[in-house]
């Protein structure tokens, strides 16, 4: 991290007043406690996507909501394990200004209404969602920027992302309830993008100084059995309808212990020392999860998320191998802890797959799922071939944005 | 910690023994597991507080059950921050004597029936919120009282708790689901009175030595991780009331994201080193949660919780800076783990807070809600006012029991 | 561990290949997601033990399952405190590939139908317990073999965990909730045959070495803690049973309280050094939760539960003092983690206490839950004494099929 002098310190110390005193007054203007057991306010909307369908599951949604703080927090003890732990505080401060700043972004967009936003335990799980993608990109230029550009990508990742979320779920009606393309490839390109565009040459030396220290070996085994305890509930965090729930559940597991064993037969492979190390398992966790995402709750038989998951455990040890030093060398991106491999790649592989099963969804497959799962097909206002076809131009429109966005921020 | 002598040793396992065999008659004699779905007790007496309403909501008491020794075991976490792993070993008995003996010594108060105590999941809730009491004063002697003392404070701490939560809950009515005055200000002033009488000049070279050992840095990202994940649950366990637990929760996410804010805002400016260190981080979230405890079901504007949150993350950075040292020389109360500025004042803080609310309480803002949140006033028993006046009468009433039970525990 | 060597390491990558491949392939072949809301498959059957009766709750099972990979990871973070972080690569592997092959066995013997198995989140809880014991096993023999030798013991130790499960379970009607007999006892004397077996005197250099090598205490921290939060819900995790679970949980909660305290009661007196390491608090954590694996849901007085937990705290400081030399030296038979401390002697224990239980159980002392937890005994169509009978017949059924097994897998 650089050299705090006096007066950055003091910048920080600034900007932290002003961002949090800007948020107290646009809360205190705008946010509100949603009225009780709220009368579904997204019904009034057009297309709603996957927000509405949940307005009768309230309950479940209570008890799941204090699990929010967790996808968040899971992405960064995940970092911990790659990074260290310089790198903890300006990560909490993020998680800590992304949470307010992405409940008032997404309360415009999505639960505006007579001039107020209506702030309940549903809006709590998108702003998580948000943060999780902004700590994403984060882990892209972790090591390289300071408290205060960090504020400023968490600013303006936000915004971005709720764009990005908003044009996917409820203009084009695409379903990504475990963000395979809203957090995992959103973030991840984001934050390269920004990685680009920061990319000093001196910078170098300090990325070989990340590469040696591998102390925080205990991170990493804390974050791979903290991936495997909560992440599924996150992945189905959205899902919970009643009776997808399980599905996406249980894919998740599959594509974990599938994605986990998959790293055993790759990186004795490719790795000359042999030993394992427990940050390549995280790694392939935390792909196995990114991948479904998206086709978390698509995906009828046990077999295909373990095929799935086998396929992106094989990822991030090919990544890390062949693909990072491409992509530092030639293409001055460097990328801290690897989102690339971890995040990008499998969530973009992950947004394939929930094309391919949005083409094959047929009503006899999902039974009375479908109408959980593919709404508008359900009710006949488009075929599984044009609901596919959504699926897949969401892929493109979030690569999109993200580069733009990165740009821009950067 | 002192040393152990083989006499001591075989004290500490005597006394071990003789109160678990005490705590197993006692239970034998009189603790019961409450019937099936227990016909509410507690309706049997007249003014039964806050337990009586949770009678109805049954099942998710069950499921929250099984966070209960999470309120205990998140503090005991907290001070492995502060503390280092020394402590560990010590503070593990406490819990596990304290919960017992505060399921025997609260239920002589609340469950008592036909010369039985019934057991059920709503006295584990209580007694573990006990435990946390007692834990935080433990915190504030940590390093300076060998496990004997720590036994014998666990002893009558509890005993003075429960009588303090009856006096507060039961008799004046105070509305305190989260604890801020129960558990976080009773037990600050319980253990810093403890700590006065225990202080011994030459035993401050100890403490310079805990001060300057900052290698546990691990634990402190682990425990705030820990408290931003299930702190939010703790706030709203006792008040599960179907409609009025996602504000409490809410509250208490908000409270900790602005006082982390709060932290970063305060530190830069107070610290010469610039980095800020984890700890700072892990305090501004109790504060920000200790706050929360009394005012969280009763904030009914998300900015509310905002500038509570971040005026109490204010709180410890400025505690540590200058009351520590006056408490330390000119007060002669040691405070090892700084209970006083994450716990104490946050507490007293919270509690004035609660009173303000209390005091602007309308039936408008409340709606529905009025009585599940102030009872005695949606009954006209009692005004807005009188209820406030209440709520504020707790606040010395807490602190003269606890003045006092530590100054006889010392 | 063993030092890898290329063609070792090829081999280990060929085999984890070979087994997912195998994985995927019988996975499509048979496993299928069970229709929504299963109409209970287990009805079918005749005798279909504790399974049939969740049915009827398949929400709370929804809302457990993502707990399920805890039971196991709870154990890895144990053996970690034990062994230390070179495990924590293998051990993943182990579970990875235990979940999927325990899902396959378990289902060709409870979720068989019509040539596919059905898989739910209830075969998703017994997968676990599966893992959990197959975990238990590893724990003997840690560090004296390699990944291959893993993968096969976990191979045939599922195999093995279910025949065993099926036996006791379905053909015994005997009544085992959390374990104590299928996944502590079993996974404890399976683990010590195969250790048997595999003992060469010139490995015992290596065990001297782990006796020494202290550092790991962090783990031992967050591993009793882990213990403490979870592994009551685990304990009544198959107990979900409305009212019956927080009987499991509570007395499991007094279990630990109490095993805590019989540590501090007699580490003073057998240890010389004074300094109470926190490995044996939890190991008596642990031994705590095994005892009340059978015996959880029967007792009915929480006394009775502090007695069996203090009881069973004693054994791991007793047995580490005089039961693992003799094994080690007389018979033998190395024990890495002290499974036979941990888990074997209090599970044993828990049996023989789930025996007397089960003897004295009449309808007086249970009421409406009688049937929930003997349905033979309530529907008359077994006495309380043959109940008690087939329980105690139950112990040497598992300890003979663990033994047996061991000797085939060693």
């Amino acid at each position: 991290m650089p050299e705090h002098t006096t007066a950055s310190r003091l910048k920080l110390s600034g900007l932290c007043f002003l961002l949090q005193i800007l948020t107290i007054i646009l809360f205190a203007v705008f946010a509100r406690y949603s009225p009780e057991r709220s009368p579904s306010l997204c019904s009034q909307k057009v297309n709603c996507s996957w927000r509405n369908q949940e307005s009768g599951f309230q309950h479940p949604r209570f008890r799941d909501v204090h699990l929010k703080a967790l996808l968040g927090l899971g992405l960064l003890v995940t970092f911990l394990g790659r990074y260290g732990l310089g790198s903890a505080a300006v990560s909490i401060l993020s998680v800590a200004f992304a949470i307010q700043w992405a409940l008032l972004i997404q309360g415009f967009f999505y639960f505006f209404l007579n001039g107020k936003i209506y702030v309940g335990a549903q809006s709590m799980v998108s702003a998580d969602f948000c943060t999780a993608a902004v700590l994403v990109s984060t882990g892209a230029v972790l090591g390289r920027v300071n408290p205060l550009q960090m504020l400023l990508l968490t600013l303006l990742g936000v915004i971005l992302f709720t764009l990005n979320e908003y044009l996917l779920l409820s203009l084009m009606g695409v379903n990504d309830s475990g963000g395979s393309l809203t957090v995992h490839t959103f973030g991840a390109y984001f934050g390269l993008m920004v990685s680009r565009l920061l990319h000093q040459p001196h910078g170098d030396k300090r990325k070989e100084q990340q590469d040696t220290g591998h102390q925080p070996d205990v991170f990493a085994v804390i974050g791979t059995i903290y991936l495997w305890i909560f992440w599924p509930s996150f992945t189905s965090a959205t899902a919970v309808r009643d009776n997808t729930e399980p599905w996406a559940l249980l894919n998740t597991y599959f594509s974990l212990a599938a994605s986990t064993l998959a790293t055993f037969v790759l990186s004795p492979i490719l790795n000359e020392e042999g030993t394992l190390r427990m940050v390549q398992i995280q790694d392939a966790t935390l792909a196995g999860a990114a991948v479904m995402g998206m086709a978390g709750e698509m995906l009828v038989t046990p077999f295909g998320a373990l095929i799935a998951g086998f396929l992106a455990g094989l990822i991030p040890p090919l990544g890390f191998r062949f693909l990072t030093p491409i992509l530092r060398s030639s293409l001055k991106t460097p990328d801290t802890c690897g989102v690339h491999n971890v995040h990008g790649l499998p969530g973009v592989l992950g947004a394939l797959l929930g094309t391919l099963l949005a083409a094959l969804a047929t009503a006899d497959a999902y039974g009375g799922r479908l109408e959980l799962v593919f709404p508008l097909v359900a009710q006949g206002s488009r075929t599984a071939t044009n609901q596919a076809l959504c699926q897949l131009g969401a892929l493109p429109v979030t690569l999109l944005l993200a580069t733009l966005g990165g740009c821009v921020t950067g």
